[in-house]
């Protein structure tokens, strides 16, 4: 590359999160880094936005000092709408790397994930966009044994070109660098979480329902990105905004025959 | 059917928004309904979930008397969860509709969408659902022109299996009822947010930002929901939660070659 290219660094956990200063290391090495990155702990957040208030934006010099960095008081897609439209207004963000998020995104979590919803709001933007996860959710993670693999797969979305809208899933295990057999293309496992709620009264008495629940995959090939975890290998599922179910399109065309009943009482 | 179908009803605008009241008179007319729905508007929230507080849940008295209806203090997602885990706990919930939403919900307003959040959590629970989406953001909007169709659609879902993780994606044009030309199934159209941010001080000089913007369509064939609305069709995308972009696997293939340099003395 004849310039270096611009590194548009978020996640979901906070800027002051240990997991993006992985990012920001390894984004340096390999172009002009600006961060922009929530103010707060931001998972589960999913691809939620901040319509009904302002967002704030603060300039914070939490990483050395080549490096532009902003905490934002939204959800991580707003920090990507920002950061494109207000702190970058104009420039052109050759790729925006997400994470290293506290914790799995595999299989169904890139629909819960604000740190994979910050990537796919880059990719919708045109922007090469890569969600980044280590299977572990402690704050004190190790992310040693990742760096070597997320610098690799930023090297190939920096030299190779993406579809439009595509975006980057790449899940690592909690593994040592030895034990890490590499990397697997796989698609997303069809696993869920199974919910219970935590039920108590607060102080005045009223009744409270508190999250929580148990992740389930009975989804058993050995293509998914739940099977590479498992078998020692990083995740990489090539993602995207589409949700349309082309398989189911064809039964439903019956829908559009006929027209409903117009004089229903009931419903006057 | 033997007995009356348990309908559960929920929306992102708010439990007191009118289009909820349209789709709990519907479902009235085809079974037992029960209504938990956010107790302040959510709109944008997409799949956002509350993982760091605890949830409320409240009795009202807004629907007619055999409508048992809860107003919950957090998001669509959250509301279905507490629905099928709190509410309606062992019982066997034949469909959840959420809407009708105040405003289109077509192409990738999926993403964004809470109305469609919660029938895609309702769907990953293995609940046939569909979210309703009328083509006018007015609190005043007319929904009586959808009332046959969104029956219709409702009755071909609890006539009709659904392929499990599916659910229906339903957007009507703001149209008088002898306008609209009948039901389209579509996929979702490849339009997106064009961004722009109202920018100005707070009353102690801090600036702030707040999201607007301007919905883009340049995918202009006619297989589409925005298409469909746009020629006086309502449209009907079945979608999914598997994100995977099956296309891009193949060419990706070569990340998994190699093994990355492991020794990096500037990611030491």
């Amino acid at each position: 590359m004849n310039k270096r290219p611009l590194i548009l660094v978020t996640n979901d956990d906070g800027i002051v999160a240990p997991g993006i200063r992985v990012l920001v290391e390894i984004a340096s090495a390999l172009g002009d880094v600006v961060v922009v990155a929530p103010d707060s702990p931001q998972s589960g957040q999913g691809h939620a936005i901040t319509i009904h208030d302002p967002l704030r934006l603060k300039k914070v010099n939490l990483f050395p000092p080549d490096v532009e960095a902003w905490e934002c008081s939204g959800t991580p897609v707003d920090c990507v709408k920002l950061a494109k439209h207000v702190v970058l207004k104009g420039r052109s963000i050759d790729l925006c790397v997400s994470g290293i998020n506290h914790g799995s995104n595999a299989s169904i979590n890139i629909i819960y994930s604000g740190t994979l919803s910050a990537a796919m709001e880059a990719s919708l933007e045109g922007i090469k966009s890569i969600g980044f996860s280590l299977d572990d959710f402690s704050f004190d993670a190790d992310f040693s044994p990742s760096k070597p693999w997320v610098r690799k797969v930023m090297e190939h979305a920096l030299q190779h070109p993406f579809e439009h809208g595509n975006l980057l899933n790449v899940n690592i295990p909690k593994l040592p660098a030895e034990q890490i057999r590499g990397l697997r293309v796989c698609r997303q496992a069809d696993a869920r979480w199974v919910e219970k709620f935590m039920e108590g009264r607060d102080p005045s008495g009223q009744p409270y329902y508190w999250l929580t629940g148990e992740f389930v995959n009975e989804d058993n090939a050995d293509d998914t990105d739940i099977w590479a975890l498992q078998n020692g290998f990083i995740s990489v599922v090539p993602s995207m905004h589409d949700l349309t179910n082309y398989k189911a399109m064809k039964e439903l065309k019956v829908l559009e025959h006929g027209t409903p009943v117009r004089e229903m009482p009931s419903l006057a």
